[in-house]
């Protein structure tokens, strides 16, 4: 059992996606997170769901729960609108993360191990060519390790 | 909007639950992650789904990718049954991290940035005393955001 027997085809999103839009994507079909790819569908990074909706959140509530709490409603709603107008590479962390990505030869293990690692409940399969041929999520690899 | 209007229903599991059993519950409901209950039903630890995977992968190959890759699939498979036997509790990090969990005040941006900042697609949400109110879960979080 390798990526290429677990690999299905996934939605994807571009650096010039807005920010909106790929949120919407996320929401609207449930999906554990999303793949960013290049011009050329080669995935630039993979971003869990929970790192999306840190897209949306502003960098002074992240790490404050305090003042999280003391934004009322009100403002959260101005900032969502303020969001419309960006894109997802705007809002990308400048430090670059181990990417949970793998070639089509990977084992169930790694895959697991990759996905525990980088906390990230999907997986982005590439070709030889760095191309995107799909993903593998937790769901799709848990099903697969307790069918036995 | 505050927690107590967002928060759901959640299945729960013990840290006396075999691994394997929550597992099952997890990739059965397709659920995001675990809520992890003691015996007066206040959550322990709230696992996101990567993270009950963690519980799943041996520790040798958790931070080695190449480790993981030669193990082959019949080793896999014997790793899966030698868990049959082992319950979240003996699984479970021993380094306590923050908790996603909330009181039932909480705002829609704090509870955002902290399924951010703890990377949870879900946050349990407990009442005066402690115990399990529910969660919020990040699709729904989602759809309320993206409501107006």
């Amino acid at each position: 059992m390798r990526a290429r027997d677990l690999v299905a085809d996934f939605p994807t999103v571009r650096v010039d996606t807005p920010v909106l839009e790929a949120a919407r994507l996320l929401a609207g079909q449930d999906l554990p997170g999303l793949v960013v790819v290049d011009h050329r569908g080669r995935p630039v990074t993979v971003l869990p769901g929970t790192q999306v909706l840190r897209l949306g959140v502003p960098a002074y509530c992240q790490e404050d729960p305090a003042l999280a709490r003391v934004v009322d409603e009100a403002h959260a709603d101005v900032f969502l609108r303020e969001l419309a107008d960006r894109t997802v590479a705007e809002c990308l962390p400048e430090r670059p993360r181990e990417l949970p990505v793998v070639d089509s030869d990977a084992t169930v293990l790694e895959i697991a191990a990759l996905m525990a690692r980088t906390r990230s409940p999907l997986v982005a399969v590439v070709d030889q060519a760095g191309a995107l041929s799909g993903v593998v999520t937790l769901d799709a690899l848990l099903d697969r390790m307790l069918a036995t």
